[in-house]
């Protein structure tokens, strides 16, 4: 296991202290427990954004913290859900008196204590909302998870719902937004090796030097099968059609398409995948009017991709252009 | 060879054509010979300012065109020099008037053509001025340089001249500017693991399970020696202690700390180097004012970081606020 940390039990700890020493002037990194939260939070009289699920996904949930997105990110250990405890503190760090929206990707640990998180929360009074993101086509169920995986739409319903409170909307109405940008949008990735989890220190899964792993997940778990290293337009078009085909999307359709890369590979790759995936939209009759293309949802240092299409209309391309101020994600600001 | 590619040949126009179709609305993308200008050149009455460098090291240099930085960026082959023909065509895209800065990282291909262009560009009567950044402290000649290698501190220079740029800073000014970045900047990299050129099939050095190669080049080019692999905070130490006694740094200095990786390594192991480097850095009594954290110069899929401090006064830490609008960089717009 080569990485760059000092022992696997203080990865998280430490990657949070860099994160606090870094963007001290966005975010409050609180430890024991776990969580980060604006600088500026409660903003009072916002509906509070909360997400959170394991580490190693950097920069997703803590790097999208701050003013147009999140509220309060908590981060669990390596591919690990965070607490209740976790969930509970930050929710009461950042409520705002206008209630709090937790988007929760659909794994099964994530879901179980967000939802504890979410009765103690309400057991003091404070108005909660849970929306799980269950984008990812590859397959129904997994060994993490009942139904279909939360992967790339989690950071687009992040974006879109954070300027959506920004701009005042009522708890109801940014929990409704973020169900209607999970529905409206379809993801799936592909591995072309493994990742290690440092307290595990060896790779979660194994492949040979020339496989692939179709449709994998997050935390490197199966997808829909293993096959032969193909050329990247042939693998673009192995994710795009199944995600194409799931809407349906239809000829006329904006959508912002999301190129992720997953930790361990580079962006000059990252742009050979978007060339054919934009492409491959354009002959399906799609219009792409907004993009991203970058690692954003990464696990550790795997090498692959993920591809994530969301259907826009007005409202969800202007939360989409709206300010944004977090480490991972700038815009106008 | 595990990439996303389709063939070694098509990696550079497939990536540029995915830049192309990903930043339209920020870049133009020309081809054969290639090179990337901003969406509004040329500008008038502004100094363009220009660089590039063999691709392979993404975002830069072409993720860094656009307003408040390049003007135009030259990528050549990976790892490779970018042709004179390809300097000399995207400067008199982007030439406004008021002359042209090349940034040169110092690579031997690269001064020579970047010298070459210089020429003819001067003989059709445009004023161009080169600055060579090499603030590499790791060795004093390497295979590929006459001097010290030029990395990290190019991303500064390029979004520090070009906010001066922007505010209508001369030639000679912001020429002079460059200089002082360069001449205030001191970087080193580590690098885990090696990384392989597309057409040439196989890694460009081979490192054993438990080596690091410290003071590696964005080449892969040797570094000062090969050591067992550290705990990140004894990499850390061996990359500062150089660093700060190389300027010398003094007890006060405001400094900008930025923490590269190197295209294969994720953002939870950069965070864990940022966290040691600004301690040793709070340590040597100098105040961290200002942070870059990401993969910004890469060498591919390799895994590693590097470190560079600039020394910053009240006119740098002002260029570098400035607003910013490219697709690796984003500030203020």
């Amino acid at each position: 296991m080569k990485k760059l940390i000092n022992s696997p039990e203080n990865v998280v700890t430490e990657a949070l202290q860099g994160m606090e020493a870094a963007h001290g002037d966005l975010l409050k990194v609180h430890f024991h427990p776990n969580f980060i939260t604006r600088a500026d939070a409660p903003v009072p009289g916002k509906v509070a954004i909360v997400s959170g699920g394991g580490s190693g996904h950097e920069p997703m949930h803590g790097g999208f913290v701050g003013r147009g997105m999140l509220d309060a990110a908590c981060p669990g250990a390596v591919f690990t859900s965070p607490t209740p405890d976790q969930v509970h503190a930050a929710t009461m760090a950042v409520a705002g008196g206008k209630g709090v929206l937790y988007i929760v990707k659909n794994y099964t640990g994530d879901v179980m204590n967000f939802q504890m998180a979410a009765e103690l929360v309400l057991a003091e009074g404070i108005p909660v909302e849970s929306v799980i993101i269950d984008d990812d086509v590859a397959v129904q169920d997994s060994t993490w998870t009942a139904g279909r995986r939360g992967v790339g739409a989690t950071v687009l319903a992040e974006k879109i719902c954070g300027a959506a409170a920004e701009a005042g909307q009522s708890l109801a109405e940014v929990a409704s937004l973020c169900r209607k940008v999970n529905a409206e949008a379809r993801s799936m990735g592909i591995a072309l090796n493994s990742c290690t989890v440092p307290h595990v220190g060896k790779p979660t899964f194994e492949l040979t030097g020339d496989e692939m792993e179709i449709g994998v997940g997050i935390h490197g778990e199966p997808g829909r099968r293993r096959g032969k290293l193909l050329p990247a337009d042939g693998i673009v078009e192995m994710l795009m059609d199944p995600i194409l085909a799931d809407l349906p999307f239809k000829v006329g359709d904006e959508v912002l398409l999301f190129v992720d890369g997953l930790g361990g590979t580079p962006l000059i790759e990252l742009y050979i995948v978007y060339r054919k995936a934009a492409e491959l939209a354009r002959k399906a009759g799609l219009k792409v009017t907004r993009n991203l293309v970058g690692s954003y949802i990464t696990s550790l240092e795997m090498a692959g991709t993920a591809i994530t299409l969301l259907r826009l209309d007005k409202e969800l391309t202007g939360l989409w252009d709206a300010p944004v101020l977090t480490p991972a994600l700038r815009k106008g600001v």
